[in-house]
């Protein structure tokens, strides 16, 4: 299972009297914090968005169908097609919000998650991880519950057509293909 | 060749008036922006990082090593590992880009580059696209010109060790882990 390293090590230095906060909401806390090379000695101040962990799901039907979710995203100023997804909420552990997430945008629940990668969100700026999860045996239970300001359709397509989905481009959300890729790769069939 | 959907289509379109900008620096602009939805009407703020693109560099030497850099990351306060590559300058095209990063950070230069794919780094937060390109044949040509407070290790791996460094999450930067297994299921020999 693609993990991240258990033992970090850092040629870097905290110099905790450089911080400082310059930006805090609901979502994230934006931070220029202080930094100190072990070999040069030099200081450099880093931007540094402090946002909570995510997970995506892979989720399958009975019927090998991947349940993907489409939503405005408003970075790319456009609609995006992905597995269902979102942030944990505190403590929450990362299988059990992958499940809450998924019916929450779809209403689909399916057998107990499995871990399929783990990667680091983009460590350059941020601080969270994202892990993808997959889902078998997805069926309709609920209505969807959506967030205020939340509007997700939901898309059925069939498990074979997502390799052709990741090369054309409908699908292009970094931490999304990249969980799909790992999912393709953990197939017996393999490749995209 | 991966890339992203030429046609888009937006659910949600730009109400100007709300915007603000909350933070402005040398590396990105944060912006709040709001949008209303075409279905519903509703209006919606959205924290947006103006970023620039980015270029990773899958760059191979001519026996089958690939070139990785180790280096500080703030976000995850530890090193990574990962391909060469940075951020474009302002009208500079992805190809020089990636090739101009690799001789930067490494004093490497090969092939003329080839696109291998794109994404959008994080589309629900970021404006940025990730590309990623090959170059072969890469030989050392000239002394690493790093940027002030860029430190950077230069590693080579075989090539045939790559999947396993993925697995075990010894590289694990989404857009690089994304890049690279991209290039290992172009190659012929195939999966990660």
């Amino acid at each position: 299972m693609p993990e991240i390293e258990p033992t970090p090590t850092s040629s870097w230095v905290r110099q905790e009297d450089g911080d400082r906060t310059l930006e805090e909401n609901w979502l994230f806390r934006l931070r220029r914090e202080r930094y100190r090379s072990r070999t040069s000695g030099r200081a450099h101040d880093y931007y540094v968005i402090h946002l909570a962990d995510s997970v995506n799901v892979v989720a399958l039907t009975p019927d090998e169908r991947l349940i993907l979710v489409r939503q405005f995203r408003a970075g790319s100023g456009r609609d995006s097609l992905e597995t269902p997804g979102g942030l944990l909420d505190p403590g929450e552990d990362v299988l059990s919000a992958g499940a809450r997430e998924l019916l929450e945008e779809t209403g689909y629940a399916g057998d107990p998650p499995e871990l399929l990668s783990i990667v680091w969100s983009n460590p350059s700026i941020m601080t969270s991880k994202s892990t993808t999860i997959l889902i078998t045996n997805a069926c309709l239970m609920a209505e969807p519950q959506l967030d205020h300001g939340e509007e997700v359709d939901v898309e059925l397509v069939p498990a074979r057509e997502v390799p052709e989905m990741l090369r054309d481009g409908r699908i292009s959300h970094s931490l999304v293909v990249v969980g799909l890729l790992w999912w393709l790769q953990s197939r017996p069939s393999g490749s995209a």
